[in-house]
């Protein structure tokens, strides 16, 4: 045995003494933990646990830090940077026995959860109450999970990101020590803000156990609405003017002409093959009646096509289905391919010029790619179709997706709009942030001094 | 001379050579930035500074960062808990000659200014473009001090507080190096959230220089309203309901009936001496009329009094300007007296029983102290008036705050809503943390060895 599988084995036996059959060595098990939803190359962690707690969770990692050992937790898998893969092997803490809604009130819009309850469940929980919770990255992803990469969605540009929504959260750090972040008050201005250092920093600097969130009343009305353009400016300019009149829209996507053309033959639709605005209203009848009259009297300013807006809950449902439904539709256009997807966000006013140049380098390649994006927050993805293991197209990816960061930082904008560093933006950190890197390292190293959570994620060391 | 004079004398003839005559250790100038506007006592720095870019500022903290001398960043000295108070002397970095705005964005929404531009400044310099920056804490204070203390004020129910509208801050650090801590994208999930570790450090990580804010459109339209209520019950009950509703309020203040009587004689106004509501609508024609009418129904249902509401901007004002000379109000119940403004904020659906519980210790008290809060958030403030140099005075204020703070840290609320903890507040900073306290101190010796930013402050240490 080496030194490396002895001390291993010595953790493992510890963690059996703890958990019980709650460790995994399995090696289907190890592989189903070895991998997220992303292009990045799986590989093999030494160990999966099942903590049902916040101590246990706090055992686990003083084990494995009396090892040395890397412990990466793990919700439901859904990232796409390789944000959980354990490359440097290690302990995966699997959270899925910790997913229990532990309070909500409805006085204060808020609820704590374990970790791993997923959007969907919360969702479902609450909904009874006439409360929901917006942020929608799209995957069923665990909140905890949300949380540690800052994700977002389709919603951020009425109800913010996880970074405004989460308040509180329970986290065990790299000694063991078990924290919370905040207290359930809506604002605070005692001491630094724990709460947002922990929320995106991907398991590198503790693990989240538990998630206070803010909710909101379900909207007494919703309407939906579609809009297809002669020109990607003018459907730019309907988001700019939409936001700079303060219309709180809930939502405003954009989908590409290759997006729609692969969304009609996904989702056996026959909207128009252009660039294309889906949008949502909340509000009350009135207030959302006038929110489509308005961006609807913008969008023809702007050339806009036939404006269709309703607020009849099954063409909404089919609509935003078909929205959902875009990383299936992308897939259709290859079967069998790999999802890159890019994930830039840049100022508003520099959107158009970013996805313009962004799309002539598109047409000089062989890659298919596919554009949607969250643009009332200036965030958009690419979806290259790629096999991993083709050396010339993963090649290409690479040059068109460098490219394309390089062009949004050079505007002012972040490689990562949402799905976080990981292991595929790591290279970009430097370029974005500076001297801020720095900053960065100082907490990790303060906070993780033997860098074992989540070793090698966001920074290279 | 002793060593510590040395020292100082040996650092200012440093700093003179930086910036000749922008140096100051005239005593009039010392005592000047050796205050606040709370009650604590002041107390002399050992020099002021006065320095016009990022790069002096940066070589004003390499030369204190040499000698190991405090180093304190001041705006307008409008804080409350003696954050900018120099009570270790060293040198205060008075930013007065930076306060330009740097650029505005009218199609982003944003913009950028040097840290010393105040609020009033800023709003001002943007009216004709259609914006306005809605955080307002009252004081006309400086942007860089309002994200320092992590300030909201009156609108942060419906915009936020200075947590969600920074979107980046240029800093100076304990070593002199400047960062940028974001670029300015609207949202990032690229690596640890670096602006809001700096928003509410209150200068004990490095001073803030440079901030991008969020900005909005003015409304199509705004009403204010106001109504008395014969029990705190029914308004704070007219508040929860009103925020379920998901109502976008822009203001709900709730002033008491101590307070509304110092208002009335003040401001020579004959409001029913009642707890009463002030709020504001912001939105379209129609949207304005519908949240005023939604939420004078509410109130009737919560046996509010007569609810007055008006579009007029004269009468919106008169209404607005009583509110905001509170603080005046009150210190004309006993002229030359101190103000010592508590800062508790909790769980909205906790208010009524914290503030109940507190006007029981008042009425049993020789102090007065009118009430005054911002109640959608939770936040609430009495203003003790005191004579800071009657011991009898301050310790029962300080007995009365003490049971506040803890009464609210029981239901689950925080020590500081907005005010900071500075050298106030200090004492309940481990009560509300517990163990997260460490965690806020390894990051503070991380970013700041030789604790020479701000020193004493937040920290005891």
């Amino acid at each position: 045995m080496t030194q490396v599988a002895e001390k291993i084995q010595t953790a493992v036996d510890e963690l059996v003494v703890l958990l019980g059959d709650r460790v995994s060595t399995n090696p289907n098990v190890r592989d189903t933990h070895g991998k997220d939803e992303s292009w990045h190359h799986p590989h093999r962690p030494d160990a999966v646990v099942f903590p049902k707690t916040n101590e246990e969770v706090s055992e686990i990692v003083k084990i494995c830090a009396q090892h040395n050992i890397p412990v990466i937790a793990y919700g439901t898998g859904t990232c796409l940077e390789g944000n959980v893969i354990p490359h440097r092997g290690g302990v995966v803490v699997d959270l899925m026995n910790m997913d229990q809604v532990l309070r909500v009130s409805q006085e204060d819009l808020d609820c704590t959860v374990q970790a791993r309850v997923t959007r969907k469940q919360l969702n479902e929980h609450i909904k009874d109450l006439g409360l929901f919770f917006p942020i929608d990255p799209g995957a069923d992803a665990s909140l905890g999970g949300m949380a540690a990469t800052r994700a977002s969605g389709t919603n951020a540009v009425r109800y913010g990101t996880m970074r405004e929504n989460v308040l509180a959260l329970t986290v065990v750090l790299a000694d063991g020590r078990i924290i919370q972040t905040s207290r359930r008050a809506r604002k605070s201005a005692a001491g630094y803000d724990l709460t947002r250092i922990f929320v995106g920093s991907e398991g590198t600097l503790g693990i989240i156990t538990e998630v206070t969130l803010r909710l909101y009343g379900v909207p007494e009305s919703m309407a939906s609405a579609v809009c297809s353009f002669d020109s990607l400016e003018g459907a730019i300019d309907t988001v700019i003017q939409t936001i700079q009149l303060g219309i709180p829209v809930a939502r405003i996507e954009l989908l590409d002409d290759v997006q729609m053309n692969a969304v009609n033959q996904f989702s056996k639709l026959d909207y128009p093959v252009k660039d294309t605005l889906f949008l949502e209203f909340h509000g009350s009848e009135t207030g959302v009646q006038e929110q489509a009259e308005l961006v609807q009297a913008i969008a023809e300013e702007n050339s806009g096509g036939e404006f269709k807006w309703t607020t009849k809950a099954e063409e909404r449902n089919k609509l935003w289905a078909a929205r959902h439904d875009v990383t299936y539709a992308t897939k259709s256009l290859r079967p069998g391919a790999e999802i890159w997807a890019t994930d830039v966000c840049v100022p508003i006013s520099k959107l158009a010029e970013c996805i313009i140049e962004t799309k002539k380098d598109l047409k000089e390649s062989f890659l298919i790619a596919p554009l949607v994006g969250h643009v009332g927050d200036g965030n958009f993805h690419l979806g290259f179709l790629i096999n991993r293991d083709d050396k010339r197209e993963m090649e290409e990816a690479e040059r068109l997706n460098d490219r394309l960061v390089m062009r949004a930082l050079a505007l002012d904008g972040t490689c990562t709009g949402e799905h976080g560093i990981g292991l595929g933006k790591m290279k970009f950190l430097t370029a974005e942030h500076g001297e801020g890197v720095s900053v960065m390292r100082e907490i990790k190293k303060a906070l993780d001094p033997y860098n074992i959570m989540n070793p090698g994620k966001i920074f290279s060391v």
